[in-house]
């Protein structure tokens, strides 16, 4: 890729430079709760709600953050990215407001309002096979040919530097609930959003545990974190949580996870479809499935809430109404 | 009815006194907006989330305020209310809270969601036809009999002062954003959330158009406006819209509509069911049918946004999962 690719581990201060660039762009989302789901739970479930951040997911903090970092004349250049679908519009919408063309490679069966929104936010999207073809050799000879920049979707200093705003705001806002957390629960595909929310907390909340969640098949980091070195999906795995669907951990993101993280969760799919219902009767907030993985968690109880707090990133909302209606048909 | 319904028309000393009641209970709703929407419209709409509010519904906001105002000795022999079953919800909840029992006369046919939570806030729940009975007189025999406070659903002097609260949000949310309102949108059944936020820009933002927007079907304050005095619904109206299927506007409320609205505008039940979808699409945000007939004023210009910033209240988002479905097909 380019020059530009920064590979080394972001620090806390580089969370708060991006909490600065990021202010009155993003938007800071609310925790949100309800009382009689807590009542059912026993405990107090907090969800930190990104489906109402810009682009309707949380990836438009990392990719803002990456490409305002950008010199000016790299950035005329372009941009290019591959994505399933949340980090691309985050990267059409963070290119377009800073005045960089952007290209975006996805899957071709990628969710219609990921891949709609991606084209109407500006980006020019060149789609491929997600079983057969390589994305990455894809961008990476687009990025060749025209000089443009490549924002990796999560291994990337000044990505994981974005989503770790999310943990500085969960800290900010529990304390002003009064609140300290038990624990945290975070979804997890290449890590970034957990890495970056992780990190912050060791500064701003120390001492809360961040656990990630991902989904059954899709298990890497949980596996990862047990064995003390990076380990991949089987090929043949599959899942609804389209947005969760990376093929091993980063490398950066993994280095921070191993010394941040308490552990790993895992969710099968029909949890992750009822914690979509749950947010849609209790929270009144729409959920992609990659995106409820965190609710999920809580929800069947594979981490313990009874008499606790506990905060769950909800990541997205981005989710085709097919696949909704058939969360509320669960 | 009891003595403490009180009749005269709330002032903003009241709303903002009712502000200072709610902070801390009721949840400041965010105003949410989608670019790509806007840019679809040409203008900007911003949507007052109240369906995030707690029990998800505006009502919350007038049933404390108005049952924190009852002294202790006659709140101990508790509050009684007639809901379809949103303002059944807020009084459940601000009883509960409050240490009042509640009872609450409701329609057999209201949607389960609502009918489920009232119970489950800890209210009693006596269910009636919506097309036979007289929930005036149930909830009256039952108040003489046992002592008990009726809470009006909105023609009350402290119910439109809590309900107000939206308005003064508004007026502040919109300054935080250095926004000056073209109009503000605000559904209407009996007109307590209306008049209580029209009387609150009023003051806070004068000179900002009010417009109350109603199910066609049931489109008696719009009437009465025209008329300058209050006007019926016919008795065979139907419509999806649940929340909003009062026979005719208030006393107090149409009082202080005719005084400060801009007038009235009509939304058909597939209108409102498009402008469901939307809010699920573009802002993440699941709003019942009532709740949605001011986006849908905004979505299909009958109040032209073009080139303009419009506000549109979302006053809840109590949907059972097959109606929202339905949206979602639409």
């Amino acid at each position: 890729m380019t020059s530009s690719t920064t590979s080394e581990a972001p620090t806390v201060a580089d969370i708060r430079a991006a909490a600065t660039r990021l202010a009155g762009v993003a938007t800071r989302t609310p925790l949100l709760e309800s009382p009689l789901l807590n009542e059912r739970l026993g405990g107090r479930l907090l969800v930190k709600a990104e489906p109402l951040q810009r682009t309707g997911s949380f990836k438009f903090r990392g990719a803002y953050n990456r490409i305002a970092l950008i010199p000016q004349a790299a950035r005329s250049r372009g941009v290019v990215a591959v994505s399933s679908g949340n980090h691309a519009q985050g990267v059409a919408a963070a290119a377009a407001l800073l005045g960089a063309p952007a290209t975006v490679v996805m899957p071709a069966d990628a969710p219609a309002i990921k891949l709609a929104n991606t084209r109407a936010l500006g980006a020019s999207v060149v789609t491929y096979d997600r079983h057969l073809d390589d994305r990455d050799a894809i961008a990476s000879e687009f990025a060749e040919r025209t000089g443009a920049s490549f924002v990796h979707p999560f291994d990337d200093r000044w990505v994981i530097a974005g989503q770790g705003t999310v943990g500085l705001e969960i800290a900010a806002q529990a304390a002003e609930l009064g609140v300290r957390p038990d624990a945290v629960l975070v979804c997890c595909g290449g890590g970034g959003l957990v890495s970056g929310t992780a990190l912050a907390l060791s500064e701003a909340a120390p001492g809360v545990p961040v656990w990630c969640v991902e989904p059954e098949a899709f298990d890497d980091t949980r596996r990862s974190l047990a064995a003390n070195t990076r380990l991949s999906n089987p090929a043949a795995a599959r899942s609804i949580c389209d947005a969760l669907l990376s093929p091993c951990p980063g490398a950066i993101t993994f280095a921070l996870n191993r010394r941040l993280l308490a552990g790993g969760l895992t969710v099968s799919d029909d949890e992750v479809l009822a914690a979509m219902r749950t947010a849609f009767e209790s929270l009144k907030l729409v959920v992609e499935p990659g995106g409820a993985v965190a609710i999920a968690a809580a929800l069947s109880g594979k981490l313990p809430i009874s008499g606790r707090t506990v905060i769950a990133v909800a990541s997205g909302g981005n989710v085709d109404p097919d696949l909704f209606r058939r969360a509320l048909e669960s």
